[in-house]
């Protein structure tokens, strides 16, 4: 039987613009996959293990900002979804979940695939709506329709994130023969335009009086896709009031002068690190990864700090939030643009850039004659990856390593991570929803652990040609060899490295990808530009030692400061 | 650091009985995994992927019926483990999940692996416990204690399920060279007794009157592990009482006499059926899989229903509830042994036993001559289980078959299935931990679908050698072509059936397992005895054709009515 209002559903959300939907399998949720895959604007893919759907839905939001439509059976299938919508809330990535339910009287009934929907994301959502699961009133038909317009809006109202509708639905499931199926022309669509955030003028004479104070200010941008216009009004910011842009690899900040080292040259044993203080910090955009940068901060004396942020809870990352300015960052940092009676000086940029300049050139030469190990193939790794392309970094050794390094000048490359929740959950399923939307030639650096721990992310038919997976497989969890505590424990091997023997060559034939394999810096010379050149979805697979992948990290970490 | 209060809950959770532990690798959790890692009385087990390795425990726990430890770190990782928490709550088994979680004051702050835990379980477990953070105050001991007793006991007090404790932890997380670990000599227990559930003496007089007044009465067993005291009192009570006993195959009930073919000859085209209707129906036991038979009683004219059931919400599953009786099924079925006066007579349970036998005669003639197919192939891979093993049956269409044909008889093998909400998440992580409990050989019937899901259930390092898995791959949810919704679908076989291409030996090498493939009956025959005598775990593969299987499948619902 058609259910017309759970028809229209999809076409509502081709009227507000949603294209791409991931489904999974199953019975209860049948009114809703022929609601989508029949619309002819609709992009649908189907993926079974619902964990990794719901990656792929965020990996094409990631790259769209426009929210990926999530379509599951009921039960268990929708707390699959739970890890990617919490990385969604704290990503700020528009998604719009549909979960098929029983409807209500049938919970708890021991009905097959049955649990108790209602609010399961509670924690990690924007909302949750109810759909209603009769139409006699036409009332349910008005809420039907504009509740799904709203939920809509609500993904792109900022922050933006994740907004979930649980829809009861009663067999029987299909359409009978005689039924014609068809969307209702004359819908009703509410559009919501988007606020202009801007500091307005008076705020803005506030504030430059204020900043007249400061002595030395440091801008971190955290987490944010690339935007030329913020980075063209930060960096003249930064030039007309002698002030230090700091950014993180998954910033997608290049300007020049930009500071991109910190996490090396902010260790508590480098002395110089002590002039380098700021009584001003300005921030925008969402989580940081380097550890160094944190730590620093958060023991920097008499800090004021400064968060832009348009709406939304502002997060106290380094204990000394002060003010929080609701704008656009891009209206900040143009409408203050030049201070005028500032007292900050040159000196405490040039500071930061020497530190920042002596970093970029430790690593260049400390990867000069190190025996085969992890970190140096990353190094190789990213001087090798093609312009313009995706650069997905996998938690968590992997996404710090490239934070470490920074990426190679001047091509180019989007940087996207997990950072809202640091899960190793879904980074190769999200990358695979990257290379969808992108169309961009997509490489994953990822670790063993979350490699093998989301493989279902390439189980479905649609394998995109451009995503490139470049394996760092030192057979577990070697990052627990590479910090302190656990390293000197008894049960580091079984309990914390976790020692796993796969490899991923019987993956790439199990999904028809071609693969690669080095255990040499030789090889992996000679392989990565094959790797990268050669048509079709690839695996790269860089075998290292943990051992010596230990030694060579703990000789850079202290390195730098006998430098 | 050593926080003393968290490494006794291992000595806690030893002195009440407990002894399985799944821990997934992390580090916000280390004191924890220190605690259960060095406790002699533990054993511990990693898992890297949370989903699978809170189903193991699942697994494990449905053996033994003692609460298995989960522990995980913090962040998504305790959002994989949901799945297998909802099921264990249907399913009421009892589990202790652990998360390691950040303190209260960096929630939302932007730091790794950190989302909002607190009650994310909350539709699912019995009750969530926060840890204390900070001991400086003597009652917070106390109450780390006290709540680590608490949650056991609840685990454990009927109906049995999943209790949470989220466990704030500050870095530093590992031990001093310095501090001398060991776990407190003196600790506070609070052991909690069994209450005992009998049904009193007036209530069965009560009762006793009451069932007089009736004709005709059946008796549903739900899903439960054996009971042999259970089964001859019904068995008593049946001969006694002139009433049927009804079992599914995950009813592990064998008594001679119990009716297992209701799936087949419970169809609504079967004109005899509607001699079966009975006026009283007594039910005990969690859930049933025959919607056969779940159709037929929603459908019996003047039926009432009692349950029994100790306590806790109870179903309506046959929409008839009339009664609920709180004791144990054992203590109402030996008070009430034999009503003197009863209305029942023989011919009643004559009717059912005819149809079975009929049943039970059609599909062994069934069989006979049929091009290969799954359900003949299933029929088969059933009467080669080894005596007194363990079958697990997975969602979806596995555990349909088994219902249809039954075990064969005499062989005591003890099925599990996960049905308490019927998931495909989870089959084959909750087998793996059927064999490391049991010791006895563990045999799993899963779809491709199933399999391929949860495969990371094997990844690990404790493959167990009495573990067979046997994989009916048709290359997708063949289930969506059997039955007659979707089949008649254009979006049959990309959105329903999803077809996939993956086989199992590139998993099977993967993880170093024995692998047999089959795709005719002849070299199936062979297969089988080879497969289960062979030691070490192992995966059959029997490849079908999702044609045959529907073509056969439908014959068979076809054939009964005209036999």
């Amino acid at each position: 039987m058609i259910l017309q209002p759970v028809t229209d559903i999809a076409e509502i959300c081709a009227r507000l613009g949603l294209k791409n939907v991931v489904l999974s399998p199953g019975s209860r949720c049948a009114p809703l996959t022929i609601a989508f895959a029949r619309h002819p604007e609709m992009l649908v893919k189907t993926v079974s293990d619902e964990r990794a759907a719901a990656f792929t839905g965020l990996g094409m939001a990631q790259i769209s900002n426009k929210a990926t439509v999530l379509v599951c059976t009921s039960g268990t299938a929708a707390y699959n979804y739970a890890p990617a919508i919490a990385e969604a809330f704290y990503q700020q990535i528009p998604l719009l979940i549909l979960t098929a339910d029983r409807p209500n009287e049938w919970v708890d009934q021991q009905d097959g695939q049955t649990i108790r929907q209602t609010n399961i994301y509670q924690n990690h959502i924007k909302q949750s709506f109810t759909f209603p699961a009769d139409f006699t009133h036409p009332d349910a038909v008005w809420h039907a329709h504009r509740l799904v317009s709203e939920a809509i809006n609500l993904a792109h109202t900022f922050p933006f994130g994740p907004v979930h509708i649980n829809i009861p639905l009663r067999e029987p499931f299909y359409p009978n023969p005689d039924e014609v199926f068809s969307y209702t022309k004359n819908l009703k669509i509410i559009r919501e335009t988007e606020p202009a955030l801007e500091l307005s003028d008076k705020q803005s004479e506030v504030l430059k009086a204020e900043l007249q104070q400061f002595n030395k200010i440091l801008i971190v941008a955290g987490q944010q896709m690339p935007d030329e216009e913020l980075q063209e009004a930060v960096t003249s910011f930064c030039a007309g009031n002698h002030s230090v842009l700091v950014s993180d690899v998954i910033s997608n900040f290049n300007a020049e002068n930009t500071i991109k080292h910190q996490d090396v040259f902010l260790n508590a044993k480098n002395p110089a690190a002590q002039n380098l203080h700021p009584d001003l910090l300005i921030t925008f955009g969402k989580s940081v990864i380097s550890k160094n940068l944190k730590l620093f901060l958060r023991k920097s004396p008499n800090l004021q700090h400064w968060h832009i942020q348009p709406a939304g809870q502002v997060a106290d990352t380094f204990q000394a939030l002060t003010k929080i300015i609701r704008c656009e960052p891009v209206s900040f940092f143009r409408k203050i643009a030049t201070v005028s009676g500032i007292k900050t000086t040159p000196e405490f940029a040039k500071n930061w850039q020497q530190q920042d300049a002596r970093a970029a050139n430790h690593l260049t030469n400390f990867f000069q004659n190190k025996p085969f190990n992890e970190f140096s193939a990353y190094w190789l790794a990213l001087q090798h990856l093609p312009e313009n392309s995706i650069l997905h970094v996998a938690n968590s050794m992997a996404v710090r390593y490239a934070n470490l390094i920074g990426l190679p000048s001047g091509k180019k490359i989007l940087v996207t991570a997990n950072r809202g929740t640091s899960g190793i959950d879904g980074c190769t399923s999200t990358t695979v929803g990257n290379a969808w939307e992108s169309r961009k030639l997509t490489t994953i650096f990822t670790g063993d652990l979350a490699f093998f721990y989301d493989r279902n992310g390439l189980w479905h038919n649609y394998l995109p040609a451009n995503l490139r997976i470049i394996v760092f497989n030192n057979q577990g969890g070697g990052i627990f060899r590479l910090i302190d505590g656990p390293s000197n424990q008894p049960e580091l091997d079984e309990y914390f490295e976790t020692r796993q023997v796969l490899q991923a060559e019987n993956t790439a034939r199990d999904f028809g990808m071609k693969y690669f394999k080095s255990a040499t810096e030789a090889e992996l010379v000679k392989i990565l530009p094959e790797f990268y050149e050669q048509n079709g979805a690839a695996i790269l697979e860089i075998m290292t030692e943990n051992l010596a992948n230990a030694t060579v990290f703990k000789e850079f970490k202290n390195s730098f400061e006998t430098n």
